[in-house]
């Protein structure tokens, strides 16, 4: 597969413009290809400028609201944000706006963002926070990929959990993790090589465990520690669609297809201050971080985003058949 | 083993006769004692009435402050409780009484409990909430249990999370659960059974997977999803002992001896008022539960607790020796 090498700014034109010929404004388009490169240089292309023909599409028949500018509440400690079925870039950049201040007053904000789409990397809505020195926590739901344990229907997305905590001269602590065991995209590639799968990845339409891909594309996911997995999922579907009024996984259409309603998800973000909490957190976490790198094999988690992030400072590459797809909605 | 059967009412008379015995004030040593017979109720006996003499024991040598008072500061939207190294129950009651007034004022509180003890079921930290229409999130450390993905010394404790959700005529959705793959007292009923444990369980000294129980004891557990668990048992380190200013995991002394300093752990709390969301929220949550219930195999988290806990409401069952001690401990 031929490769371009594009520098991120002109990637970032080039989405931007993508986007605004599908009616989209310029602010709001900037923000969200901003937000798609941003996974290109962190190595996560699943995330990146291969949704923008998908975005576009969903623009141009409605399922996502090109022009939906995000309205915030506020109510207290709470931060409601509606997206108004856009994208949910700009709406997760308005309610962490707002987040950083209230959790200085408080101590606490929780964000809650309604009528939205794909929440994108989860570490990117958490990262900022950390390195203004607040810790954050953010969670999304998906559309379905996970049954309840036990069952064999999908019920729950994959649902990822993001948290950021801050270091002193060092990047943000940064977890990033979606609650099933493998992400499904996994089971794509081997579906389309035509290769087995592991144990463990996935189940059959009847619940069943599964190393055949196609048959697990027809079932679902195995959720990361299973019924523990299961279970946090739920709850991150309860404190996101559920607060918010949104779709529950199984109720959300899909991200691939400009077909249907908006997919209507939910996030939430959590951001505290520790200067609110016990004096020298600073000081402890880092105690922490130094017993982790202390053991061969283990490493702080964010620190291979973070690197694989500084070798693309410059440059990206996606595949030559995107870039050309990119170019023609730019200029249509 | 020879088995009692008492009343609640008398049993929590039995513990708490013995808290004050070894020093504790009345209404600590009975709010001590209703959770160690509620979680007996709840046929969770690891977390009942068996920690009574190991308590015990710590107050008389200081490892527990037997009249430590907890003291609550309210800041903002944040409530920061010193259980001042007593047992944590009466400091969870102080913090959740004060969460429950804030949640209504500013539609969350977050509480930060420091300088205290074991947990106790983390379930019922989060239980009250939900029963009073609240949703809440509850997250523990522990003492060490688990290493870093790819390490071998453990770091992190086995770290509970624990989640309520209210329900309109029907007992909350409760989950409970331990990021370890499996509780840690498993592997001790193997070693003392002199049987090997199953793949997947706990890694050696040396980080490596074992079937050995012996070798299990002296090595780690593995974490409820690999790399996922041992990333969410460091996030709950940091957001209660690196909040709080208590002991990681790593610092935290036993809790079942009574040696050494405090085990000086830390817990958090997160309560929200859904009423301070999207409107519907008991609907959803009730369609999302139906879907659930209607999948064969498949079940609520925390309906099968309820069901121990009905069958329970009259009678409670302990070892004759533990009932023995318990006596011998309350007439000291």
């Amino acid at each position: 597969m031929t490769r371009i090498q594009l520098s991120p700014a002109d990637a970032t034109t080039l989405a931007q413009d993508a986007f605004t010929a599908a009616g989209m404004p310029a602010a709001l388009a900037a923000s969200a290809a901003r937000a798609l490169v941003a996974a290109e240089c962190d190595g996560l292309p699943s995330h990146g400028l291969a949704r923008v023909p998908f975005y576009a599409a969903q623009m141009r028949t409605g399922k996502v609201v090109p022009d939906a500018a995000p309205r915030l509440e506020r109510d207290g400690a709470v931060l409601r944000v509606d997206a108004g079925f856009g994208l949910a870039f700009a709406a997760i950049d308005a309610g962490a706006s707002a987040a950083r201040d209230v959790a200085r007053e408080l101590g606490v904000a929780v964000v809650c963002i309604t009528h939205s789409h794909h929440f994108g990397v989860a570490g990117q809505a958490v990262e900022p926070f950390a390195r203004e020195g607040l810790v954050a926590l953010a969670l999304s739901n998906s559309p379905a990929a996970m049954a309840p344990w036990g069952g064999n229907r999908a019920l729950y997305g994959t649902n990822p959990i993001a948290f950021a905590c801050p270091r002193e001269g060092a990047a943000p602590l940064l977890i990033d993790l979606s609650l099933s065991h493998v992400a499904r995209g996994k089971v794509m590639l081997a579906q389309k090589a035509g290769e087995p799968i592991p144990e463990g990845w996935a189940l059959d339409a009847e619940g069943r465990p599964t190393t055949d891909a196609d048959a697990a594309m027809a079932g679902t996911m195995v959720p990361a520690g299973g019924a523990k997995g299961a279970a946090l999922a739920l709850m991150v579907e309860l404190l996101t669609a559920g607060l918010g009024g949104a779709q529950f996984a199984w109720q959300a259409s899909s991200l691939f297809d400009d077909k249907g309603p908006p997919p209507d998800l939910a996030h939430m973000l959590l951001v505290l201050d520790p200067a609110r909490f016990a004096p020298g957190f600073a000081e402890r976490a880092e105690a922490m971080f130094a017993a982790i790198e202390a053991q061969d094999g283990a490493r702080l988690p964010g620190v291979r985003r973070f690197a694989d992030r500084a070798t693309r400072a410059d440059t990206i590459e996606i595949p030559q058949a995107l870039h050309d797809t990119l170019r023609s909605l730019a200029t249509t």
